[in-house]
C-alpha cells in the first residue's frame, strides 16, 4: 500500500438546476484529477439544493445493479472510471422506496459502489435567532457505520452532522481508520464555531487525517439555488497532530492536499494513546 | 443549586522548595477568594518540581483522618476553610505503601475531603528530538473516575494527560458532570500544538465547562526549580459552546471566571448531541 498519496476536494457551488450541477461535478473532477488527485470527494448535497424542500424531488434511486434512472449515481461512477480514481461522491438525496436518506456513495476506479453511507445522525436542532433545522422531518437515518479500503489506506465515512459525535469516530479509528471523510455543510453559526475545531479534535482524537468537502458559500449566478441555507464553505484538510494543512475560503475551489500515511504510525507511536486507554476503567464503544 | 459562580485558577510558580511552594499557595488561595472565587484550583504538582526524580522525595500520605505528618494536605484543607471555598488542590505525589501516584485532592469549606483522584493515564510518551517522559517509571495509576458534587455544579476530575482521552470525558458527562477540571503541566511541543485544542474539543463535544491549571513557566527567582521540565502555563476556562473565555500566558496569575451552568443547559437543549447519539449502531462508554 502506497503510503502517500494526493487527496482532492471538490468544494462545488451547487444550484437549483440538477443537469447543470452534474456537469460542474464531472468537470471539476476532471480537473482535480488532473491534477494528480487519486482520490477525489466531492461535497453534501451536491447535486440539489440543501433543504427539507428539495430532497425529496432531487433523491435518486442508489442501486449498484443498475443506475440507468439516477443520472447522479451513473455520473459519480463515469467520474470514477473516467479519471481512475477513487470518489467519494459526497452525498445526494436517495430514495429507497417510500424513505429518503442523506447518502455518500464512493467508487473504485472499475465503477463499482464500494461503500454506501446513509447519515447517521441527521440535523435537528434549533439555536434560537439563528438556525433551526430538523433533516428528520424528511429524512431517515442510516443504521450502520461505514468504512471502506483503498490502495491509498483505509477510509471512514460520515456526513457533516455524524462529525459531532466523538465515539462514530472512536468506532471508525478502532476498525482500522487512518483517513476520516464527512462531507458537510455547516452553516455561519455552527461553521466559525465548530467546523474546524470539530476536525482538529477528531484528528488529534484519534491521530488520523480528517477531510471535509462542503458546498462553496454560493450558487453559481446562472444556476441560482432557490434554497435560502447558506453553507459555511472553508473544506479542509487536517492531520493527525491537528494540524489544518489544507483550507478552502466561501468560494468555490479545488483543493489538492498531500496525505502521508506514515505521519499517522508516527504519531501513534511517539503519544500512544490508543493503546494507553484504560479499559479496566471506562468501556470503549465498539462497532456494531 | 447555584447557575452562577466564580472560578478561581491559580497558575503557580513552582520551585524546588516545599514549604516557599506552600506558603506560596496559601497566599494565591486567599487572594483569589478575596477577588470572589467560590471554587478555587491550584496547578498539577503545585508543591513539588515536576520530574520523576521528585515525586518520591516530595510525596505526603492522604489520609483525611489524619495529615499531619502531610503539610501540603493540611495546607490544602486550610485553604478550604479559611477562605470558604471549594479547593481543588491541583495534584501532589503522594505515597501509600511502596507506591506513589499523581493526586488531586478536593476539599470544601468544612476542610472534608470530598474526592481524591489518582491520574488515571501515566503520561508516557517520546517524541524524538522534542519531550520524552515515562511517567511510569516511578509513578502507578489510578483506578477509578472522579466525580464530585458542590452547590456550584457537579465537577469531573482528570489530571493533565487524562484529557487526552475521550472516554474519561464522555464517561464523566454521563454521570452528569456540568464542568471538567483538569490540571496539567504540558510542554511547550505539546502545549503549543494541543493543549487549547484539547480543552476546547472536550466542551464543544460534552456540552460542559473546561478549565485547565498549569504550573506557571518559570520558578521564583528565590525558590529556582531544579527539574528541567518546563510547563506550558495557559491556565484557561473554555465555555460549553467551545469558546475560550479566560486565559493566562506564561507568569505566574490568578484567573478568576464567570462560570454559569444555564449555558450548559441551554447549548444542550440547542444542540441535542447528548440524546441523539446512536447507541444502536455503536455502544458507549460507560462507567465502572
Amino acid at each position: 500500500m502506497s503510503k502517500k498519496f494526493q487527496l482532492g476536494l471538490v468544494q462545488l457551488s451547487v444550484g437549483g438546476d440538477k443537469g447543470h450541477n452534474i456537469a460542474r461535478a464531472i468537470s471539476f473532477v476532471q480537473e482535480a484529477s488532473k491534477k494528480g488527485a487519486n482520490v477525489v470527494a466531492l461535497p453534501e448535497c451536491w447535486n440539489s439544493p440543501y433543504g427539507t424542500d428539495y430532497f425529496s424531488e432531487y433523491a435518486e434511486k442508489i442501486d449498484n445493479s443498475k443506475n440507468t434512472e439516477s443520472p447522479s449515481v451513473t455520473a459519480m461512477q463515469r467520474m470514477a472510471i473516467e479519471n481512475s480514481v477513487y470518489l467519494i461522491g459526497g452525498s445526494i438525496p436517495e430514495k429507497e422506496g417510500d424513505r429518503l436518506y442523506n447518502t455518500s456513495c464512493v467508487f473504485n476506479p472499475e465503477g463499482k459502489l464500494i461503500a454506501k453511507h446513509r447519515k447517521l445522525h441527521l440535523y435537528d436542532l434549533d439555536i434560537p435567532g439563528k438556525i433551526k433545522f430538523q433533516e428528520s422531518s424528511t429524512l431517515s437515518a442510516g443504521n450502520k457505520l461505514t468504512v471502506f479500503d483503498t490502495p491509498y489506506g483505509k477510509f471512514g465515512l460520515g456526513i457533516c452532522y455524524d462529525i459531532r459525535f466523538v465515539e462514530y469516530a472512536s468506532v471508525l479509528t478502532a476498525k482500522g481508520c487512518q483517513i476520516l471523510c464527512y462531507p458537510g455543510a455547516f452553516n455561519k453559526t455552527t461553521g466559525e464555531a465548530h467546523w474546524e475545531l470539530l476536525q482538529r479534535g477528531r484528528a488529534v482524537d484519534n491521530q488520523v487525517y480528517v477531510c471535509t468537502i462542503s458546498p462553496a458559500r454560493h450558487s453559481p449566478k446562472e444556476n441560482p439555488s432557490p434554497s435560502s441555507y447558506v453553507a459555511w464553505g472553508h473544506s479542509m484538510v487536517v492531520n493527525p497532530w491537528g494540524t489544518t494543512i489544507a483550507k478552502a475560503e466561501e468560494e468555490e475551489k479545488i483543493i489538492i492536499a498531500d496525505i502521508d500515511l506514515s505521519k499517522v504510525e508516527e504519531i501513534r507511536k511517539n503519544i500512544p494513546i490508543l493503546t494507553q486507554k484504560r479499559k479496566d476503567v471506562y468501556s470503549l464503544p465498539t462497532e456494531l
